[in-house]
């Protein structure tokens, strides 16, 4: 798994694929910073009249709906069915699922009409695409972890996709690969939007390699750079330098970097 | 007034509320990253599909107009009066009110449906809302201050709410209180989004203490955080290391320091 | 245009003025920022209630395309004629056009019912405006520059307008004089929004100047901020702390800086 994430991220450094993301107005840019820093192109596009055409020029296609309203979700289900028409992977970062039953019901005909290749969550996220009744508040998880790696699996095998789940540990599964990833930082949970850049970072991975391969070295970038980021504060600095310090190391990261920190372990079930 | 800013402090920390904001796509990352920095938990929703279920989990709510359209005014009256039959306290923000007529009325719809537990605003704003006769330019205060202590008491017994006046020296009150604060630095007005920024730290104190209190607390972490960011800058620093450091002072903020730090005089009326 | 660039900094600084930004949700907040930054003040302000209303406090508008949709682009046709008919200037980023048929035509019925006083655009962009064929990929410029001063002096003589070209060199014409400015930093694509960013920047200007100095002002401020923050990096920084410094270069910005820094060369045709 670690010499497929190297090469996933050498690919992408080379090819600089474009990643088309509709998404929330609360971490957009940040998500377009992430998707350069790491070394893809992104391009934000989410009305009806442009999505479709759009998502052929691109190499991935991320549906986020963190900030989402009527109109986006249709341009996401018109872009989504396009991607797949186009076999372009579709990652799908279910934000705050079961908050409202109006996104509960938006994910869920997301998943049903689009059927992305990884869905990219944290644990009450999971829990509520699964439908085991869990506490939401917000779209932070707030949801204990018991049941996760069967509830993954439930997941990814009812969806036929790579689900990523994010947390103190990683999970990442197909439904018959577990990948665990030990990396991170609580600051990580201290900013906005470090979920949805970890999604934009799986759809740049998902680009240029398998889904299973995609969702697990964004989120294991994430983790090491958040790492890395955390490890470089002095006293006085906070979570502002830490979105920066973090920009920095996505930006820096390389293969060396990917080996030399990467806390992962592989199973089959 | 200090003790009880701190005891709110100390609480949030402990609770984390989660804040509902309705608020404008120009800081809405800003705000969301400054309630995460002070120790509260955001979420943003601002459809009206959603937007009154959502409130019903929040510990308070901000309505924000800085970018305002037809369909978000909506979703702020409905999550609004929502928030009212809960008891969940609501800071309303009237960004650039009297710039336009469409934001003086929907400002005033929103005083008027909702009576809003505290209205955080700059001169500017308090004269247009008091409809005193004022220069307004955008969304920044022009305004002198004559007669600043007179409209804010006007404005809070007319709306039966606290109002926080933003300046070079802040006023609050509840129209008997009076609650000034010296504490700031002007390169909070060199940024976008110091107001609204306030305003998400006003709503996440607002949670859990009483309007006033909230509102003072609010603005004194801004105030004593600005002294803290620009008093950190070196030569060849500007605005931007500004408002990292001032998320930086955010996160650091902690009881000692407001003790400390804290210019703030108390007059009943 | 050294001498008329920097009387227009001191008097962008001393007037402070407005400028209304239509734009897109991804970079909204850097371009308030930078506007700021330089020494103006920024509103932003897209809903068609308020659009016309608002433009008529302002000095400057921008209209740019980068997220676009069916009831933005009525408000920004309403502004900018009411921009235009209060000789404001109006100044057009027309992001990613020639990427889908629906921006392709939104750009140029801006270009032909508003005559915008200036564009800022990149070579893709230039390339799509002036019908010539080429790859567009996203909102990023793929294209060569072959043809570039043609193409831009083309653009400039139909559209009746300053054209300011950003790449590697930036050619900024009125078809008939050119500017050419070597400064810049391979950076400024690293982030999202520079070309944004350049925009307000421009608009800042041309609210004090006329287009053509307003375009290569605002052109050449970027480039030589850009230059600035690449060389304040140490080891391990990266884009993150450039997108900071790029902020603290342009607050800092002073004629001394422009006069000894600018590479900039003045043809007439």
């Amino acid at each position: 798994m670690l010499e497929k994430i190297m090469v996933a991220l050498e690919r992408m450094k080379e090819n600089r694929p474009l990643i088309h993301q509709i998404t929330n107005y609360v971490t957009v840019n940040d998500c377009a910073n992430i998707t350069l820093a790491i070394g893809a192109s992104p391009v934000m596009a989410q009305d009806i009249n442009e999505a479709e055409e759009m998502v052929s020029h691109a190499e991935a296609l991320v549906i986020n709906i963190g900030t989402l309203d009527a109109d986006t979700v249709e341009a996401m289900i018109a872009a989504g069915r396009r991607a797949k028409a186009l076999s372009i992977p579709v990652v799908f970062d279910p934000v705050g699922v079961g908050a409202t039953r109006y996104r509960t019901s938006a994910a869920k005909r997301i998943l049903k009409e689009i059927r992305p290749e990884v869905i990219r969550c944290n644990m009450s996220e999971l829990k509520a695409l699964c439908g085991i009744e869990t506490k939401v508040k917000g779209v932070d998880s707030v949801a204990d972890t018991d049941g996760k790696r069967e509830a993954a699996k439930l997941l990814a095998k009812r969806s036929g996709c790579a689900v990523a789940v994010t947390g103190k540990t990683d999970l990442i599964t197909d439904g018959e690969t577990f990948v665990e990833i030990e990396n991170g930082h609580p600051h990580l949970m201290h900013v906005t939007g470090a979920g949805c850049m970890t999604t934009a970072l799986v759809a740049s991975f998902a680009a240029v390699s398998d889904p299973l391969v995609g969702a697990a070295a964004g989120v294991l970038s994430m983790g090491i750079c958040g790492e890395i980021a955390a490890a470089s504060l002095k006293a006085e600095e906070g979570i502002g330098t830490f979105r920066v310090r973090l920009m920095d190391a996505i930006f820096c990261l390389d293969g060396a970097r990917v080996r030399h920190r990467a806390r992962l372990a592989v199973q089959e079930d």
